[in-house]
């Protein structure tokens, strides 16, 4: 990954304790970058940032009306949420109207990131399931359209119909041939793309318009699922929660492993996405809230902003050791 | 942090998907750098890396003699412990004979890492305290010696005769005026050296022998200390135990935030000391692992190495999905 550029910097005391690269791509609906940091043709796995992707196939099909899901669904099935009790329940219902179980999830289980749910596991001496994986709404949306489709149980192999599906609307969005995938966490493939790519087809959805065909109809639906429940998409205090929460405008906002982040924007029918280099999740929080304050989607100081954006470090006594601060320009 | 070289890669499928630059130095017993990576002048804050140094006016100044300090306390003042019961026992025991109790320290309470006495807190309702702070052990190790110099009982701050000590014993091992400090997770000040200057100090601890004095001696009660008691360093699965029970000769090894890694290899009078630019503990841990292996302290294959070094990345269901591997040259 050469060319990538500083975005975010670690200040302690005196100094930038630790540094963070990498690249960024604000593209327009016609697919053509507006600003770029780094190199946008950098290949990346774009991991839950794809979600939104990943349920294109799921409505398109007519599997989401078919089964009558409604925009909670939807949205869960874009969502990494953090096992609280408001997803689980979601979508163990969803699972029951499918007919199905736990134990038809390929997801693996998780312990949620949700402090109230995973304290009551511990204290019941009870491991999680597969529902608390933060990709079972993603799941629910696989088997929903897998049953849909008629198709085997083992929805995540790369040659599956649900996947080759995916695969090929992934290619179609992205406007790349995606010369292959990864094994994501929860055992899905996940197919590369460039940073580019990616902010293409966050762009395509936020260009999209309701009635112009399946594909953006589908589009339209899950981005706004996603706005309408940004509580369901993440969880009480996640960047993607708060800052969904916090901004001026509908923005659907979609965090990935590995320090990815992607953004669509409706009313300025904007697509951002982005990679740090390292990995580093805070990293692509403080620069995804960079970005959106630089569009003037987000106000830089509105309190959910200054979670991620010049962000106090305290330590274990609540002392201010230190700031995650964006790098010069970014803003 | 200009001149970082890549250290790690983070691979996935086909792909790096991350990647990981920094600094590492190799010193020998004169401080002069036997081999290097990324820039040797770098400005760091070696935190938890830089505990053997905090620990030297402890049992220099006869402070650890006059309480009779064991062993096991002296490898608990340079431990980053993840609060198991075999830590906090033992530091709660220390406090107990200075006729101190958990109020006494200034390190703030954190949940310990070590799952069974997390959980045993979790089911019991409680709060963790601050013995089970990583850092009780440095912290104990103040406090004795604070009561030792009859000084008062805020012994953080950074004019307190126990950090003016400390930075006394800092700027001389590292051979660096040190240009100011951060305040450390633990609330003590971490003061700012080069990665030269820590390898320096680790190579001087490694180098020093009994009885040549007493900031020789007090080294080599030290990384003794710790090379006797790897358990009480970290904890179980942790780099810092699992490598020193590993290598083929006696290693004192301390992990530090925020990438940070120290080597003090007495048999080959070698100190080395490396910070990952991104701060990240996996490229940190790969590539202190890495250095080992190629200095010939660490075999590549004993498993303790391979959890570290080319180490697998599973997934939520067990399926290898990637791998932590070392930069090309680095073995």
């Amino acid at each position: 990954m050469t060319g990538a550029v500083e975005l975010t910097e670690i200040w302690r005391g005196p100094m930038a304790e630790s540094r963070h690269s990498g690249h960024a791509v604000i593209c327009d609906a016609r697919g053509e970058i507006v600003e770029a940091w780094g190199s946008p043709e950098t290949a990346v796995l774009p991991r839950s940032s794809a979600k939104m992707i990943q349920a294109l196939p799921l409505v398109e099909s007519g599997a989401a009306d078919a089964r009558g899901l409604n925009t909670e669904r939807l949205a869960l099935a874009c969502a990494s949420h953090n096992g609280a009790m408001i997803h689980t329940s979601r979508v163990k219902a969803w699972l029951a109207d499918l007919g199905m179980g736990d134990d038809d999830f390929r997801c693996g289980p998780q312990m949620p990131d949700d402090r109230e749910a995973r304290y009551a596991l511990i204290r019941a001496f009870q491991e999680p399931c597969q529902v608390h994986n933060n990709c079972s709404g993603k799941h629910a949306g696989f088997l929903t359209l897998a049953a849909h489709l008629g198709a085997g149980p083992d929805y995540v192999a790369p040659d599956h119909p649900v996947q080759r599906c995916v695969r090929a609307a992934f290619e179609e969005v992205t406007g790349e041939d995606s010369p292959g995938f990864g094994i994501d966490g929860c055992s899905a493939p996940n197919f590369i793309t460039t940073v580019h790519g990616m902010a293409r087809a966050m762009a395509a959805f936020a260009a999209a318009e309701e009635g112009a065909g399946a594909r953006q109809s589908a589009m339209v639906r899950l981005w706004q699922a996603m706005v309408t429940h940004p509580d369901l998409v993440a969880g009480e205090g996640r960047a993607c929660t708060e800052l969904m929460r916090a901004a001026r405008e509908p923005v659907a906002l979609k965090t990935g492993a590995e320090g990815f982040f992607a953004a669509i924007v409706p009313q300025r029918k904007l697509g951002i996405a982005l990679k740090i280099t390292d990995g580093a999740t805070r990293a692509a929080e403080c620069t995804i809230a960079a970005l959106l304050v630089r569009l003037g989607v987000l106000e830089a100081e509105h309190p959910a902003t200054r979670r991620f954006l010049n962000a106090p470090i305290r330590n274990r006594r609540g002392i201010e050791t230190g700031r995650i601060v964006p790098a010069k320009g970014l803003l």
